[in-house]
């Protein structure tokens, strides 16, 4: 009896794999799709190209909610599973029974309204006139309350809304962190604008595309980006997108700042690093994917910010950025040039290392409490304003350069944002763990010498996929609880030193 | 109660064109991982990708098979249909039938008994050894045959095999034209092989890729490609993909030889131009798609040899050729090296425009046999090298460069040959009928004004898509029935001025 249910298991198991493979792909094939529009092809294939979109999506949204799927899922539960298959199946029904319990009307309907809403907001936008935007605000919230509702009647919305981009770490751990950030963050930017440090800003004049992208490309080279399973393009806003086959990193050129490409594309080698390094044999089930935004942003920032912008970094790569740009900027400039605090900058998408956090906050505050009725669309604009003035002393004169800035409540995407900080805040807690199993990183870069970090988070990150949660990634990799401690001493110390503090 | 009826099949018909439309969308995604592959993609990718792509066609299949289409497809039947409703239902039941008819399971087998035969056939050629590939096509011919068993087992199965490719021309047809294109053109080659002309070879040393890609883009814009709704990549086979909103064209370069490139982009711009000439307003059903193979290929042919190989077109972009590659070369011994016949050349894609068709002819008599039982695998090297002397005067030595060049049988692909030459032939058709419609077209290519040509094309082909069968649209944009007449004088003409005959 026991060999007749254990082979059932492993039938069963073996089917549930097969479908899951198949959501995948067909998910993976509206990557491609994805990429393709973004930068290759041309604006008159829109029309069609949402379509397909559209056809996968909904192919990938019927292949979550089936029944075969629910079948499997419940004949799984008594079965003896081994702890790989056990993570398999959690990730799957997290997936499955949230798709199951959000009415299809509704999915229609939010992506309706998020369809119709991006005109309108590009228009309120244009003629900084946010009234226009209030009723398209207003019933997106309404909508993604009532999407939350279905899913967990009996918990805060936005909770489970942020669950939608970061399932594992707990919105409790996300307001913790992002409220110590505020805390301390705050009064160090303070201290940053009042300092008289004047930090090298040694580009001048502009930097040619072919140029930049010798750059970029010698940048990869050095960071030991595996050419074999990507490649580089232009976008005109960067991202990447892939598989551990084949993960593909794209890029912008600013002619006035070549720094900003370079650290651009180093943020986006993170993210394909992270997915190259993820096991092929898994390729198809969650155990070949990524974990959630938080871990995949840890990776980036951790590249971009803690290698990509460390002084020990300039001092290997100087060399190369005078080569390739045809400057004589020494390595301390470079340095400087790369790690300049902004306090006035109004736009979260130009922000520095340290402001950055403060403009994902102001959001985090104000999306949690339109979810939660405590705040009215009305009192956006105040209320955005108010807190520009109070973290980062400075007041938007228009709703264009403050409420109306971002996308993402066109898209309805409230919970995300707290994503990108928590990444930051991983990236430190992760490279500090590395740091202290390999020794000093500096030397190492100062060396060249990238494969002994990109070696350990491969073995503690990328190979696991999504095998444990967040939080149990997070333990396992650095030996203790999510933490905004290594973060906040990272920054002290760092803009401490730079501007004299 | 007829108003009832008539709104039941209004629903009914809207709920079968959204499932086509699906169908449609889920075919042209995979359309663009084929395009990203051949065209983007790092070879490490291969594994992912397949599975996506293979992921894909399951997904149309099952929606071609499913119980829903074949639902409607029934209860349109007694509908009070529009001609263009009728058109939609009897391409979407065809295809349905079809696949219905035969079993998944042998589908798998033939999918991976050609996969698995790739690596044997290429192996073989390099061997130069058919008895390694015999057992696989034996495999393959068999599996065919059951195939079109499965879908007809009254009618001889190359006919329905070839009914795969082109649908409406019927075999009989076919075979008709072929016959008489073996009939006049093995003597007319045979006058070339004897004619003392010597045909100019302008060209000498090497021309490189930057130059000759000006010049294939020179080409474009001069026969109006909409590069808004397209784009030029290379890729080591040339082939277009797209739809209307997006049909793009890939070249490759001969250093060599600059007029391969341009004769085989202007090929592409040919199948590029008909895609971008389907009507938008029906994208997703078969009135927005492409009529079947032959009628493709005659839009390719059309431009590529009526149009880019006539002197008129060398008298209009010589010029341009000599500007772009720095040469001298008159008009007159480009439209002579464009036009050379090499009747002892033995490989199928080396051909010229005339011995092209006994290369072809030989293939389809091979495989008619092949698939009757009256010619068996083994006797197919003899056959092959006998056909090859009496057609072209011209004995391979090898194997290699005999029946074992081509990959179309690896799979399965058996009927598909016929339809290159059919293509061409049409070609000539269309080409005469334009004329008869709009005056002497070399006239207008002198004048280099190609948009009556195009024009004619999308109003007499394009913007019919799928709505008449081939022989229809044939009889609609020509006013007769499919006939080699054409091409036959166009090929006499031509080539009897070219070699003095």
């Amino acid at each position: 009896m026991a060999t007749d249910s254990t082979a059932d298991t492993g039938e069963t198991y073996a089917a549930l794999v097969e479908h899951v493979t198949r959501m995948t792909n067909v998910q993976n094939a509206a990557g491609v799709l994805n990429w393709d529009q973004q930068v290759m092809m041309p604006d008159a294939g829109t029309p069609a190209r949402s379509q397909q979109t559209a056809a996968l999506s909904a192919v990938h949204h019927e292949l979550l909610t089936d029944d075969d799927l629910a079948g499997y899922l419940d004949a799984l539960d008594a079965g003896d599973l081994t702890p790989e298959q056990e993570a398999v199946v959690r990730e799957v029904r997290r997936e499955h029974e949230r798709a199951t319990r959000v009415p299809g009307d509704l999915v229609e309907e939010i992506s309706e309204t998020s369809s119709n809403a991006l005109p309108v907001w590009q228009e309120a936008k244009g003629e900084d006139d946010f009234e226009k935007f209030a009723p398209t605000l207003e019933k997106l919230v309404e909508l993604k309350r009532e999407y939350a509702h279905h899913i967990d009647p009996d918990r805060d919305p936005y909770e489970v809304l942020f669950e939608e981009y970061e399932p594992y770490l707990g919105l409790d751990t996300a307001e913790r962190v992002l409220e110590r950030l505020r805390e301390e963050l705050v009064p160090l930017i303070d201290d940053v604008a009042d300092s008289d440090a004047d930090l090298a800003s040694p580009f001048a004049g502009t930097y040619d595309e072919d140029a930049q992208e010798t750059l970029v490309r010698d940048a990869l080279d050095t960071l030991g980006y595996d050419w074999d399973r990507g490649r580089l393009d232009t976008a005109p806003h960067p991202f990447s997108m892939g598989t551990q086959f084949d993960a593909r990193v794209t890029t912008r050129f600013n002619p006035e700042d070549p720094l900003d490409a370079l650290g651009s594309t180093i943020h986006e080698f993170g993210h394909a690093t992270y997915t190259q390094g993820l096991p092929q044999d898994h390729y198809g089930t969650p155990l070949g994917e990524s974990r959630d935004l938080s871990v995949h942003e840890s990776q980036s920032r951790l590249w971009e910010n803690h290698v990509g912008r460390s002084r020990a970094f300039m001092d290997r790569f100087g060399p190369t950025v005078n080569d390739d740009l045809g400057t004589d900027v020494a390595a301390r400039d470079l340095y400087e040039a790369a790690n300049q605090i902004y306090p006035d900058n109004l736009i979260r998408v130009e922000a520095d290392e340290l402001t950055y956090h403060l403009h994902i906050i102001l959001r985090f505050e104000i999306e949690r409490d339109l979810l939660s009725g405590d705040l009215d669309v009305s009192e956006v604009p105040q209320v955005w304003n108010d807190k520009m003035e109070a973290y980062l002393g400075v007041r938007p004169e228009t709703d264009a350069e403050g409420c109306l800035q971002d996308i993402h409540w066109t898209n309805g995407a409230f919970g995300y944002f707290p994503t990108y900080s928590l990444g930051s805040v991983l990236a430190a807690q992760l490279f500090a763990a590395a740091e202290d199993d390999l020794g000093d990183l500096d030397e190492k870069t100062r060396a060249g010498d990238f494969d002994p970090l990109r070696d350990w988070l491969v073995e503690n990150v990328h190979q696991h996929g999504c095998r444990y949660t967040t939080d149990d990634l997070v333990e396992e990799a650095t030996g203790e609880a999510f933490t905004a401690d290594y973060f906040l001493d990272y920054a002290h110390d760092k803009f401490g030193d730079l501007y004299g503090l």
